[in-house]
């Protein structure tokens, strides 16, 4: 199936509008990753950037070239010509050409008051700008796509005027007239209203642009694909300026298994939980655990009645399998958890430890009481395992904690002895840890008390395991438990670690910071070597 | 206006569903908080829990019947009896009479698959368990919403039998029928026909409770209300299991502004911001800086081209403007933007002083070098106050912090000497504080490094302002501002204090977590005694 075979096509802008998000900037070997993840998914346009305005993009259309790509067309972006210039003459259109790409979309106004104050030019000169952009783009051999700017703001202040400008650019020759809410304030039946209309009134495929300010970004695209628009446009992950773009993880689980419509293939689908977790993590953005059909959260069950009604009927609470878009159902053992909520986190982590009835009941009360210390289980699966591991008498640790000892001066006796130096910050731990038979005793400086705990333990542990280094505390989290307390509450620390390949979570919790840090960090250590066993 | 005089009523299950997401546990002060916020916010009805499911839950309800609402009515949630057993037989409707709220809502099945293979009963008998239960509970005198549960796939398995638990729901007196989809995976056209076919089969009030697995929580909300439901079910800032409850933030903006619904009052819109982030922080999540109307980028422009539109027309590229939700516009690195922020915030907070535009600049400067050092002056106006103070040449600060240590000891080394001790865990403080011309050097010992060093400096300052003693830490939170770089990030502590009458906000950062401490705490009191001199 090819995209000019099917009724709806997708086109995905992360790499151009979803950019524009605060906190975002891709080198061009990101935008290459990302590209080929898209096509692997199987969308049909990719919009690798705006040629015209930076020359990252324009690398970036020079490197695409090479890429084998199986389903995606490469897409240069840009905008009408200036006004009151002849289309050959405008720079900004002659990069759109450079760039070699098949097609090509462009931008354009269709809000009159948008053209009067923002291009500060006539609604007619506007029309030529779009019919002459397009029709020498078409000259050229392109194919082109228009994005209607402000489409729907600028049809509820002047209709006639947006569907004249939809008009131009499909007499010009434009395949595909995509209809932006680019302020994103628009609700499901208007979009709807509105599509009707212009349906009506011009003979031009449509697409759908929209944006979440209102939260409808997703419903909006889906309204106009009940409206018959031929193409979605929308972002990975709704990444995105002020709310984000329409989400296209979320658009392609609906399209696909709520509405029928074979956007992509099955076996493409089963990629979409991968696609959105692989590019928060080129976008250097934390993944939304919550994110439907994706999130780590999305099929996760915490209340024990859920749990219960799950084990005896899978699908009643979760809306659709979650393998379908390649993510898994997740039990969450919690204070409120009984013994099968064990039972079926044991079989589901693969923890090779027969606990029996009595066991589990031992965990299970373990569990209630160090949640009741401030511990949480949920979200530290490594804790977890390790709890259950130590029920069982087999179990040998790679080492024990003996003590530490943390020191943090603040002082103005500065090395220098003057009297009115800066302030100067130390911090400095002493751990004893032992290995076998071994005490090992030793000390680390860090640029707070939690550093350097964590480098005083790892140097112990490295003369007995030094492939440890490889392990780096990749997250850390505090929570206050019982912020009623003040500052004498019980402290939740929480780190995620990895070594390069996997990401484990554990848990710590005293009314000491410096305490549950090590607590935490010692299980993430603890965790990691008997996963590591030579 | 009054719930039973509006059209259209708000109901709150944050401190219910919004629970059941993982990483939310709430104390019952914060439910205290979050009710108190909601009835500033106009919402109608605010669910407080479960009381029939855990203590926490019935203390609330205790110590909510002293809060003076002015707008909300509390609301205790249960199930419908047990099957086959007699109504007032039932345990946990008798803890639903022991909340003794006027509204008590009710959830029960209205999938008949569910009734067979979760309930393990007949569908005739949770008819009974319906019908019973509400009646019971309308003979004590109290109001009943019932809430069907797995209304949507319910009625798509067999809609009669769906029908039939609605018609048993308003037959036994229940004032609304809220339709649940339980597990989010309905589409707003699906919404939109069901109801309507419900609405023609009975004669109840309907409402509408969605969750957010197909990203449509919100569309599925104001398509329910566009078919006539009178009640909104949702949760602040989109809490709840897997992919979270409809968001009442997003909601509420549509309704009013999109769609000129007055659920709330303009004055209480304007609230909307403060009520979502003082959510996010009081259930210890980072807020969510994109989401719709309320996030920090809501209404920020990043690209030069939108930046320059905005100036020629402030709504180019905003769907509403941010005031209306109590929300800023903000435009990213931009100094201008600044110095005027710098002006209202001062207005703002009645700070008498005047700093003029040299004053308002250095202010500025110092804000943006010290959030780069990962301070955040939003939420901490006790700290923003302090620092316009102190830009002003005659301030004179009643205290001034000299310098401190602090030492954290974990050990086996007990004091009795014995060889296998249980460890215990040492914190000790020392701080060297100047008040005018005199230095006080004192030291104390905690529970922690915090809580000793909290002692030690109320000690040391008791001998000159003997009245600090009032002063208490309501609040004590750690965030990592910069979570990629593991325990050495920068780590932010906010601290909130009362002195009984009134509640301040104040930040501190470092790598440090004791030194972020230290500052949060030493401003936090600084603020409290220039608020209080003699």
């Amino acid at each position: 199936m090819t995209a000019s075979t099917k009724k709806l096509t997708l086109y995905d802008t992360t790499l151009r509008d979803g950019t524009q998000m605060e906190g975002i900037s891709l080198s061009v070997e990101d935008k290459l990753k990302i590209t080929r993840m898209l096509d692997k998914l199987g969308v049909d346009f990719v919009e690798g950037g705006w040629p015209g305005s930076n020359p990252k993009d324009a690398e970036f259309f020079e490197r695409a070239r090479d890429l084998d790509l199986q389903n995606s067309t490469i897409v240069a972006f840009g905008a009408t010509r200036r006004a009151n210039i002849s289309v050959d003459k405008d720079p900004q259109i002659e990069a759109l050409l450079q760039a070699e790409t098949e097609v090509i979309t462009l931008v354009g106004k269709s809000s009159a008051l948008h053209v009067r104050s923002i291009l500060e030019t006539t609604p007619e000169e506007n029309l030529d700008m779009i019919a002459d952009s397009i029709q020498y783009l078409r000259g050229k051999g392109r194919r082109v796509i228009f994005d209607a700017e402000h489409f729907f703001d600028g049809y509820s202040e002047d209709p006639d005027y947006a569907i004249k400008t939809v008009q131009a650019a499909h007499d010009a020759g434009a395949e595909c007239v995509v209809l932006c809410d680019t302020n994103g304030g628009r609700l499901p039946s208007e979009i709807a209203d509105t599509i009707g209309g212009v349906k009506d009134a011009t003979g031009a495929n449509l697409g759908i642009h929209a944006h979440n300010d209102a939260d409808m970004a997703v419903a909006n695209s889906i309204a106009a694909v009940n409206e018959g628009v031929v193409q979605v446009q929308g972002t990975i992950n709704g990444y995105g300026e002020r709310c984000g773009n329409a989400n296209l993880v979320s658009i392609i689980g609906n399209l696909k298994i709520k509405m029928g419509i074979d956007c992509i293939s099955d076996d493409q689908l089963s990629y979409l939980t991968e696609v959105s977790r692989y590019a928060s993590e080129l976008v250097n953005l934390p993944p939304d655990e919550h994110q439907p059909y994706v999130g780590m959260s999305a099929f996760s069950h915490k209340g024990g009645m859920h749990v219960a009604a799950v084990n005896k009927l899978e699908e009643s609470y979760q809306h659709v399998p979650p393998e379908l878009v390649g993510n898994t159902k997740r039990v969450v053992v919690s204070e409120l958890s009984g013994r099968g909520n064990i039972a079926y986190k044991v079989r589901e982590l693969g923890i090779d430890v027969d606990l029996g009835p009595d066991g589990t009941k031992e965990v299970l009360g373990r569990i209630k009481d160090l949640e009741s210390k401030g511990f949480q289980y949920e979200g530290a699966e490594a804790s977890f395992e390790l709890l259950v591991r130590r029920a069982h008498s087999a179990y040998n640790p790679p080492f024990e904690l003996v003590d530490f000892m943390v020191l943090v001066e603040n002082s103005r006796r500065s090395p220098s002895m003057t009297n009115d130096a800066e302030p100067y910050l130390l911090a400095e731990a002493m751990v004893k840890v032992k290995v076998g038979e071994e005490t090992i005793h030793t000390a680390a400086e860090g640029n707070g008390p939690v550093n350097a705990l964590d480098l005083a333990l790892r140097k112990a542990l490295m003369q007995f395991y030094p492939r440890i280094s490889v392990v780096q505390l990749s997250d850390y989290k505090v929570r206050i438990v019982d912020e009623s307390s003040g500052s004498s509450s019980s402290i939740r620390v929480l780190i995620e670690s990895t070594d390069g390949s996997r990401v484990w979570r554990t848990v710590g919790s005293s009314t000491n910071v410096i305490e549950a840090s090590w607590l935490a960090m010692a299980d993430s250590l603890e965790f990691w070597l008997i996963k590591n066993q030579d």
